[in-house]
């Protein structure tokens, strides 16, 4: 690549994309990868056994399209959600794509845009402020309380303030990992005129009695639940985000969705995990007990860890957090650095990860001790 | 659904949206299916046995994200592209995504957008004018002449009228078959200031001495060549779509993309599938047989095909398409009504397939006879 081609390419680029660089959270070849969140468990025999016969099942038909309309995958959907969450759903009232940002990028083609604002309380899940960006929705930076939470009077206030088109609320949150509670979500969908989005990408790791906002979908049609296989399900390589939601919001998605875009491999894996529900979710136990002991110890450490509904932790307390990344990835160990001063993001992950993580912190933290206790949320503090 | 959800709903949604329908070619479970231009041989065994086999390799890590910049897969394409179509292309200079649809909506993501347009000549893709206006691109309804053709000075005269952001050109074009000289991409090339995008997802099926604009690509860095698996490839349940470019196009597709936008299994999958391009290909010429078939045939029948550089054909002259659309699906036979006035389109099968066309539609003129020879394209005439 030329400079003069760089040149003429960048000066065609739409300019809101001109200094933005791609996301790029690390992909390194370390032997403990904490830094993504994703299931440390591979997956089961008896589950990699069935999606693999239902890909090969798949293959000899790949010359043809998939079924536009996923329907039997939106029937698992349904299913799994019956039984997870207890709600009832119709084959109509769920959507599926390539990831969650995928579902996201759907739902701000369709309710969002330009001359649109959407609104999100960071620290966040990033993706929802780049794909706001993305499409073109103008982006609205609510803020948290010093704790990280956020209350409803709070939320209340920063809507009436903005009247965003789409609110979005992650519960659990990325990256603090803490949960919202219900009434916040009902004050919001009373309060705002518009698309209200709970991302509960971490929802099966929530702490026990911690309700769904699937719950709600009944009286409020401008609400939607979206999740993710990613997690949980410790299907992140196989790409499979949905939301629920009333069957008027899947309409629209159907018209702005690129036709076909699920494929038929897509289609075939994610019904074949979800068959296998309750054997993928027994790892989910096994990692929240690693993440309430990163929490034990990290307050033991002197560190300033947030009590978690997630499969991670965020924790504060550091002297110097770039620092504390590049000692950890030194013992071959990948963490979150979440660009908050003084904190970083641990992914709990198998008992052997999280002993490795825990044990070079600690070392580290030997010649580097914990600062004083301290507000948190440095942005309003 | 009630009708009160539906009518909230229905006002949140973007005004553009509000009067579309959803892309809606039928995907009807009929015995013979010409109407998506798919390839009709299944893979064969050789390949689907690697194919298979690369999926299950797969399987068990899905708990993990896939290579973000899936490099093996740009390595694969550019080996690809090097043997088809004799082009050396840096892994840089290629990109991928979800079917092409996807790279184009990459594409108008990063050079159309609110405030620009893109200028098409149509009858073509109809995705160019959809992406368009999903991605909040002004779209430009381009004109072809008499025949569905674009001449080189009517092209210009059209990009002098217009100043578009972007120019899709494609070839060969869907739906009318026809590819484009590579006189005309030059010249537009030369005429425009913006990106020129040439759609050649059926250049695999083009005639002897056909050439692609792949080899454009040096002296021209806002030269895009996109292309897919889903035809020549048999590859249309798999998703996967592609293009060739500058590296400083590539690395504005990085900006908009959904990170991890392209799964492990369909890389996988595509991966093993460029492996045995050969076998893949040797279809190709059966359906080239095929395809030169129905045109030599429709002419007997005193119809109007167009001739054809992909795997379908275009014809006119019926008294009135829509009933012999119907005609043909009452024999179980499913093609495209493309939208102009006496014209259908049908993709070129199997033998057997063609045969059961072609012998259902000389049943059908038989009481419907063709109409007059005319000027074929309506818009114009």
């Amino acid at each position: 690549m030329s400079a003069q081609s760089r040149e003429v390419v960048r000066s065609l680029l739409r300019p809101e994309f001109r200094e933005l660089t791609a996301y790029g959270a690390p992909q390194l070849d370390v032997p403990v990868r904490l830094n993504t969140n994703e299931n440390s468990y591979e997956l089961p025999d008896a589950v990699a056994q069935s999606v693999t016969a239902a890909l090969a099942a798949e293959v000899k038909d790949l010359n043809r399209y998939p079924d536009r309309e996923f329907t039997r995958l939106r029937g698992a959907l349904s299913g799994y959600l019956a039984t997870q969450a207890g709600v009832q759903l119709d084959v109509a009232q769920l959507w599926a794509a390539n990831g969650s940002n995928e579902v996201i990028q759907h739902i701000l083609q369709a309710f969002g845009g330009p001359g649109r604002r959407a609104l999100g309380f960071v620290p966040s899940y990033s993706m929802h402020e780049l794909i706001s960006i993305s499409t073109g929705t103008g982006w609205i930076r609510g803020r948290r309380d010093e704790q990280f939470d956020l209350q409803a009077a709070d939320a209340l206030a920063q809507i009436a303030e903005h009247d965003p088109d789409v609110v979005f609320l992650c519960s659990p949150n990325n990256p603090t990992g803490t949960s919202m509670s219900r009434d916040v979500v009902e004050a919001v969908l009373g309060a705002t005129r518009g698309i209200v989005v709970v991302d509960e990408a971490y929802a099966e790791f929530a702490r026990e009695g911690t309700p769904s906002a699937l719950g709600l979908l009944p009286d409020n049609p401008r609400l939607i639940v979206s999740r993710t296989m990613s997690k949980a399900f410790a299907f992140a390589g196989a790409r499979v985000g949905y939301l629920a939601a009333d069957p008027e919001i899947t309409e629209a998605m159907r018209l702005v969705r690129l036709p076909y875009h699920l494929s038929s491999l897509t289609q075939a894996a994610a019904i074949a995990a979800l068959g296998h529900a309750d054997l993928l979710l027994s790892t989910v136990d096994a990692i929240k007990g690693q993440r309430d002991r990163i929490v034990r110890t990290l307050a033991d450490f002197g560190l300033l860890p947030v009590p978690s509904d997630s499969n991670f932790v965020m924790f504060g307390g550091l002297a110097d957090a770039g620092a504390t990344w590049q000692a950890l990835l030194d013992h071959g160990i990948l963490v979150r650095d979440i660009g908050i001063a003084h904190h970083l993001r641990v992914s709990a992950g198998t008992e052997a990860e999280t002993t490795a993580f825990l044990d070079a912190l600690r070392d580290h933290l030997r010649d580097n001790p914990p600062t004083a206790r301290q507000p948190v949320n440095k942005e309003i503090a």
